[in-house]
C-alpha cells in the first residue's frame, strides 16, 4: 500500500452512490412498502442479479437487448445483469412452479441495470419494488393490487389518484370503431398522449396502425370522458356493449368499483380513466397508473395491471396474473421536493456528548442501559470541545443531546439540551430514559 | 410469444434463487440488524454494484483479480462487480471525505460477487452486511464495536462467545520470540491453526517466515493461554513488556475490557483469545470473531477488526476505523439447523377463506377492516373448496383461518379455525379483530 499511486476514487456515469441522507429514506420507503405488501398476504423473493442471456433475452425486444449489460463469465458462458424485475419472476415461477403453490402472492425489491442513454436524467442502475398475484384469473386479486397501492401511500401519508383502465374496454372501443385488429399499435400511440399531445398521437395512429383520422379522431375522445366511476361506466356500456372483450371489461371495473367501495377507499382516490393503456403489450386486464395530487407531473410513481400469461417463453403451462411496480426513485424525490416525511425517518435519536475522558466505562454504560431501556443513542467516541460535538450533533440531525460533566457524574444528575430550541435542564440520571423518551415523543 | 420455443428457465451454476421460505429469515436478520445498528447512530449507505476494476483492484490481490467478473461496459470501460463491501467503503470515504464530516459511522447490507470455485459449496453471489466507525482511533469505538455484535446476537436470541485479540499484542510477543519482521507471515499460518492444526502451522512457520521449531513452538503456545479476561491479561502483560506495539495493544484490551464490564456484558460472552490474528494484513489493532455456543464449528458468523488507514489506495487523507461484517449466509443457516426462529418470522397473519363467490366486496371491507385494526390478513381469491382453501393455509404456515360461509354472514358471526390444533370456535363479527389478536399473541 504505496501512498505514491492514489487511484482516482469515482463511480461510473449514470450510476451514484447513496449517502445517509439518501440512504434512510429509501430504506424507509422499502420497509413500509415490505409491511404493507406483507399484510395482504405478499412474501418476498429474491433472484440472481446475473442471468443466462437467453432467459434474460427470451421475451425481450431490441430495446432491453441494446441496454443489457452483457458479457462473457469465467465459465464463457453468455450472460447478463437483470435489466427488471418482471423477466426474473417468469424464470423463477416456471422453474419452481411445482414447488410454489398457486396462488403465488410475492414481492421482490431488487436492483436492476440499464445502459440507458444518461442524458435523459436516467440511471443506470436502480432499484424495482414489484408485487404479484399469480395463478388467479379473480376480481378479487385485481381488486385487491389496487388496495395495495392505495394502502401503501396512505401509509406514507401522501394523497394519490390511482387512475385504472381496462385493456379489453380499450380494445372493444377499438372494434366498435373498425380497428380492432391494430391496437396494439393504437394503444402504443395513446399512451403518449400526455407527452407529445393528441395531434402527434393522431398522426402517429393514422401512420403506423393505418387510422383514418376520423377513426384516430374517435379515440381521441376517449380520455375525455370523465366523472364518477358510476358516470364513466355509464359512458363505456354505450361504448362497449356487443363486443366480447369490452363487455368482459365492463364487468371488471364494475367488480373493481363494487370491491372499492366497499373497502372503504374514498371515490376521488381512485378514478377510471380512459386514456390509461400502458405501453406494453404484456397487459391484457385492468390497467393502473398512480398520480401524486400534489405533484401529478412527474408521472406515475406506481403502475402495473393484469396480464394473461407470465412465463410463456419458459413454461406451457399457463400462468395468468397482476400486481404492480414501485417507482422507487421517482417517488423518493417526489416526497423531497414534497417535503413529506417517510415513516421511521425522524430522527429520534438520542446525541450523548463524551465530557471527561477517563469516564469510558461510565458513558458506555449509560448508553447501554438507554438502549436496553428503548432508545437509539450515540454516543460521541472522544472527549473532543463540547461545542464540536454538538455542532456534530447538529448536523446530523439529533434532536436533543445529553451532557454530563465531572459535576453532573457527582451529583448523580444529566443535561438534557434541545438542539432545536438550543435551552437546557437538568434531570436526575434515574429519570434520564423515561425524560428522553418524552422529549422525543 | 409463440409457444412453439421454450426458453429452460435456470439459474447460473454458484446463483440461487431465494423462495420465501428462504427470503424470509434473510430479510428478518437484515432488519434486526438494522435496527441494532441503528440504535448505535450507524446510518445506511449504498454504493454501485458495478465500478471502474480499477477502483476495485487498487488494493485487491491475485485473489480478488481473478475472482472477479470483469468486463467492458457499453461505453468501453473497463468495469467489475464489486467483489466485498470494504473496496467501495474505501472509494466511498475518500471521494465524499468533505461531506461526511468524522466520525462517521455507516452501515452497508449489499450483495456481492465472486466467482470462486462453487465446489467449496459456496456461492459466487451473497450478501454482506458490514458496519464501521471511521475517522476515530478511540478504544470507545472498539468497544462499541464489540457491543453492536453482542447486542445483535443477543437481540436475535442465540447464545455467542466473541473472542478478541490485538495485533499489537501479537506482534509484541513476535518481536520478544526475535521475529518482529516476520509478523505477518507468521500471523497469516497462526491463523490456520484451528483449520490445519498446530504441526502443519508450525512447518509454515519455518518454511515461509524463516522461523525455527523453536521459535515457532513458542508463537504456538499463544493459544493455550485461556481463563478470564483478567487472567489472560496479566499473562499478556508478562509477555509484551517492553514492546511498544504490545503494550499498546495490552493498553487497548484493557479499555475493552472495562468498557464491557460497565456496559454489563456477561464475562463469559467475550473472552480474549490470543489465537484470533485474522488472515488480513489491513488489521493493526483489535481483531474479532464470533462464534455460537451451540454450534462453533461452522466458524466465525461475525468479524471484524481495528485497521489504521482505510483508503490510503484512494486518498492522502489517513482515516483509521474500526468495524465488524456479519456473514449473512452462515448465520441464516446456522439458525435453520439450530431451529432458531428469528425476531419477525413467526407468522402472525390471519387466512381469510373465500366461501360465498356473490360476497367478493363483503370479504374484500371486512379483510380491509382487519388491517386497520393491525391484523396482516390474506383473503384467498377465489371460491374454491374449502378444503382445498385450508390446505393452502397449512402449507403457507397460516396459525388460524377464519371462515365465513352464508349463514355466518346472516348471523354476523365468523368461525376462527386453529390451523395447529384443528378445533373451531365462532364469534360476533364485531369482536373478530379482538378474538384474532388474542388468539395469535
Amino acid at each position: 500500500m504505496s501512498q505514491a499511486k492514489i487511484i482516482q476514487p469515482r463511480t461510473l456515469k449514470g450510476f451514484r452512490d447513496y449517502l445517509p441522507e439518501a440512504a434512510g429514506p429509501r430504506e424507509a420507503l422499502l420497509q413500509t412498502a415490505r409491511e404493507v405488501y406483507r399484510s395482504f398476504g405478499f412474501r418476498p423473493i429474491d433472484t440472481p442479479a446475473l442471468e443466462y442471456t437467453e432467459v434474460l433475452l427470451g421475451k425481450g425486444g431490441e430495446e432491453s437487448d441494446k441496454q443489457l449489460y452483457r458479457f462473457e463469465d469465467h465459465g464463457g458462458r453468455d450472460v447478463g445483469l437483470r435489466f427488471d424485475l418482471t423477466v426474473p419472476l417468469a424464470r423463477f415461477v416456471a422453474q419452481h412452479a411445482g414447488s410454489l403453490g398457486m396462488p403465488f402472492k410475492r414481492y421482490h425489491m431488487g436492483t436492476v441495470w440499464r445502459g440507458e442513454n444518461t442524458q435523459r436524467g436516467r440511471y443506470r442502475e436502480f432499484m424495482q419494488c414489484d408485487f404479484d398475484t399469480i395463478g388467479t384469473e379473480s376480481v378479487v386479486s385485481d381488486v385487491e393490487t389496487l388496495l395495495v397501492v392505495f394502502s401503501l401511500f396512505q401509509r406514507i401519508g401522501v394523497a394519490c389518484t390511482l387512475r385504472v383502465n381496462h385493456r379489453g374496454v380499450l380494445q372493444g372501443v377499438l372494434e366498435r370503431a373498425g380497428v380492432g385488429g391494430e391496437s396494439a399499435a393504437v394503444l402504443r400511440a395513446l399512451d403518449k398522449l400526455a407527452k407529445i399531445g393528441p395531434e402527434k398521437v393522431s398522426a402517429e395512429m393514422q401512420a403506423s396502425a393505418g387510422l383514418s383520422a376520423q377513426q384516430a379522431q374517435e379515440i381521441l375522445e376517449l380520455p375525455a370522458i370523465e366523472g364518477t366511476r358510476q358516470e364513466v361506466l355509464r359512458r363505456v356500456e354505450a361504448l362497449v356493449t356487443g363486443t366480447e372483450a369490452g363487455e368482459r371489461g365492463l364487468a371488471v371495473l364494475r367488480g373493481v368499483d363494487a370491491g372499492l367501495r366497499a373497502a372503504g377507499v374514498p371515490e376521488e382516490a381512485l378514478v377510471f380513466d380512459l386514456s390509461i393503456a400502458r405501453g406494453l403489450d404484456y397487459y391484457t386486464g385492468i390497467v393502473v397508473e398512480t398520480f401524486l395530487n400534489d405533484l401529478p407531473g412527474i408521472g406515475s410513481v406506481c403502475s402495473g395491471g393484469r396480464y394473461d400469461d407470465l412465463a410463456s417463453v419458459y413454461s406451457k403451462q399457463r400462468m395468468p396474473g397482476v400486481g404492480a411496480s414501485l417507482g422507487v426513485d421517482r417517488l423518493l424525490a417526489a416526497l423531497e421536493e414534497l417535503k413529506v416525511a417517510l415513516p421511521g425517518t425522524r430522527n429520534r435519536s438520542v446525541f450523548l456528548a463524551f465530557f471527561d475522558g477517563d469516564r469510558g466505562p461510565q458513558y458506555l454504560a449509560l448508553a447501554q442501559s438507554l438502549r436496553e431501556q428503548g432508545l437509539d443513542v450515540e454516543l460521541y467516541p472522544e472527549a473532543k470541545k463540547l461545542g464540536a460535538q454538538l455542532k456534530y450533533a447538529d448536523r446530523l440531525g439529533f434532536p436533543c443531546a445529553v451532557i454530563i460533566g465531572g459535576d453532573e457524574w457527582e451529583q448523580g444528575n444529566a443535561q438534557i439540551k434541545d438542539l432545536v430550541q438550543g435551552d437546557s435542564r437538568t434531570v436526575a440520571l434515574a429519570e434520564l430514559a423515561a425524560e428522553l423518551h418524552s422529549s422525543l415523543a
